[in-house]
This record gives C-alpha cells, sequence and structure tokens, in this order.
C-alpha cells in the first residue's frame, strides 16, 4: 500500500536482527517523516562502516585499523588469550572488567553441518599465535552449546600439542540467579563444579 | 570498547523508534559480521528514499511520485475525504477495505505547545480541497487524544463555512474486546454511542 521506494525501505529493515513487519514500517516512516537527518546520518554511518571496518590481523576482532586498540594496548597482558566466538563476547567479557589479557575472535563455531571448519574460525591464526606468542595460559570463553564445546574441545587438543596450559570459563548459577529458575544442565554444572570454602 | 566507527553505527542505529543500546549493538555487529549485503542494501535504500520520497501533491502522504498512486486511482470516490494524522493511519484505514474515497494526511495534530499550528498540519491545502473540489462528505479519524479532538473540532468548524457535511469515526468497544478489559472513557463513548438494533 506503500510506493515501490518506501516498500522497499521496509524490506531492507527487516534485514535487522528482531525488526518483524509492523517494525520495520514504524521504522521507515520515523525516519521518512521525523528524523531525515538521523536517517542520513544512518545511511552514511552504515556505509562508512562496511567500507572501513574490517577485522584486527590479531585477534580478528571487528575494528577499522589493521591492529585493534585491545591488541595495541601494551599495558594488557599478550600471555593470557582469551578465546570468544563473536565480537559481542569480546564486549561482554570486557565488561566483567577482570581481565587484562587479549582475545582471540572465532566468528563462529565449529559445526560441520554448516560447513564450518576450523579454517573458518580461524584456527590457522589461533595455532599461529600458539606457536609463535607462546602464551601462558589460554582462557576458552565459547558459549555452552554442543558446538560450542565441540570447538572448545578442538582448542584443548591444539593447545596442548604446544604444552600451554588452557581453561574454560565456569558455567553454573548466575550471580542474582535463583535456583528455582535455573535449568538442570545448568544446575549439573553448578554442582560438578562446587569447589570447598 | 568497540572502534570509533562502531560506536556511531551503533549511535547512528539508535535513532530508529524502539532501539535500545542492547539492540543497537547486536543489530550493528549483525550488520559487520552476517549480512554487509543486507547492510550495503539498507544503506542504499535509506540514502535513495530520502532523495526520493516527498509528499503528495495532494493528500500530503509520503510517495515518490508527485501525486501518489491513491489520489491518481480514477476508481477511488474523489468527493470522499477522510482525513487523518499519518501516513500510517492511512495503512490503517485502508487495510479495513471498506474506505474507496481519497485521503488527507495531517502529519501531526494541533499542539500549541509544541508549535503546532494549523499551517503546520497542512490547513490552508485542506481549506483549497474544501473550496474547489467540494467533498460530499469529508470523515475526521484524528486519534481520540486531546489533540487528536481539538484537530477534529477545528477541522469541523472549517468544513461548516463550505457547508460540507463532517464526521468522525466511531469510538467504542474494539471488536472481539472483552468489557472488562476496556477502560472507563472508552466505555463511556461507547454507550453515548450507542445505536438502536
Amino acid at each position: 500500500m506503500f510506493s515501490p521506494l518506501i516498500n522497499e525501505l521496509i524490506a531492507a529493515l527487516r534485514i535487522l536482527p528482531g525488526v518483524g513487519p509492523k517494525s520495520a514500517q514504524r521504522m521507515a516512516l520515523h525516519l521518512l517523516e521525523r528524523d531525515r537527518e538521523g536517517a542520513s546520518r544512518l545511511s552514511t554511518s552504515i556505509a562508512e562502516s562496511l567500507t572501513r571496518v574490517g577485522r584486527c590481523e590479531q585477534c580478528r576482532n571487528l575494528s577499522e585499523q589493521s591492529i585493534c586498540s585491545i591488541c595495541a594496548n601494551p599495558r594488557r597482558d599478550n600471555q593470557l588469550l582469551c578465546v570468544v566466538e563473536s565480537p559481542a563476547d569480546v564486549i561482554a567479557v570486557e565488561s566483567s572488567g577482570t581481565f587484562n589479557g587479549k582475545f582471540f575472535v572465532l566468528h563462529g563455531k565449529l559445526s560441520p553441518i554448516d560447513g564450518i571448519g576450523p579454517a573458518e574460525i580461524g584456527m590457522a591464526e589461533l595455532e599461529a599465535i600458539f606457536s609463535e606468542r607462546k602464551p601462558r595460559e589460554v582462557i576458552i570463553a565459547t558459549n555452552p552449546t554442543v558446538e560450542g564445546e565441540a570447538t572448545a574441545h578442538y582448542i584443548v587438543e591444539k593447545a596442548r600439542q604446544y604444552s600451554i596450559k588452557v581453561s574454560r570459563i565456569a558455567h553454573g548459577v548466575p550471580v542474582g540467579g535463583e535456583l528455582e529458575y535455573i535449568d538442570g544442565t545448568t544446575l549439573a554444572h553448578a554442582l560438578n563444579s562446587r569447589r570447598e570454602i
């Protein structure tokens, strides 16, 4: 019922995660009716990001520099490496405020059924770090899903070949969570990883 | 914690209605990591819409043509005019499937406190339609808010000057709604506008 260009804008907005037909329509009308300046800024920003944002040569995180600000920071521990699945996970770990090492971003997880093997998640680059930088410890922070665990296992095997200490972040009851609402698998993890006090 | 360009992209995405900091971050990473093609399409689509989409000269609805497809449609009743606040309302009325007249889009409602007077909502254009096209009936479909009612009242006064019949869409219990959950004002409207059966 809209004109073709507006329909195309609505369709284009639907590629955003969590945006359905109604939200897309609302967004399109908002951009065209109420915030043309913001819309223009958004269009430019997307275009510029697409052209200039690539991957950090060391950690594979998204960055417009060839070496990202974390990798370039001389005050961060070069011998401590945290392996995560995505750039969002880097932010999550950073927000904990307790990690001062470097990262390695897989951009995925091993999933043969989707055609994602070691090459797609940068295993060659990770192995190069293992052999050249020889980290003191590798912390694996992939998600506790089947693929995440398989990826973790694969990295553990690789790290052992270089005699590097490997650890996995703890899985258990979230701080502030109530036992009543925690699923059985998480509780099983929490019980098995219990610590003496 | 992101690089400057990604931070700018996240900030730019936040102009979209209903998008908070977390969603904007998720959208930015989605665009850069998983759907660069879609992102490029979105950027182009926004830019093109901004350049080409303006207002229909007759009904003020958003359109890339000078006369929109509804106004240009010879099979629509030119003597029946529905006045709505926004392009989204045109879609809403169209989806009812029972209206075959033309529209007039105010792009707002009278709100002196926000500096929105008759000129801002196209009253001169509406009066021109009243005097030239002389519609048989004007249906006022502004929202039942204080400003919407004030706007409706203003239009009624204008239409009376040209001896045009004016009507207001009915306000009452939505079809499928349950009395129990309807607010008092709506029920008062529904009772006052009751029809003999």
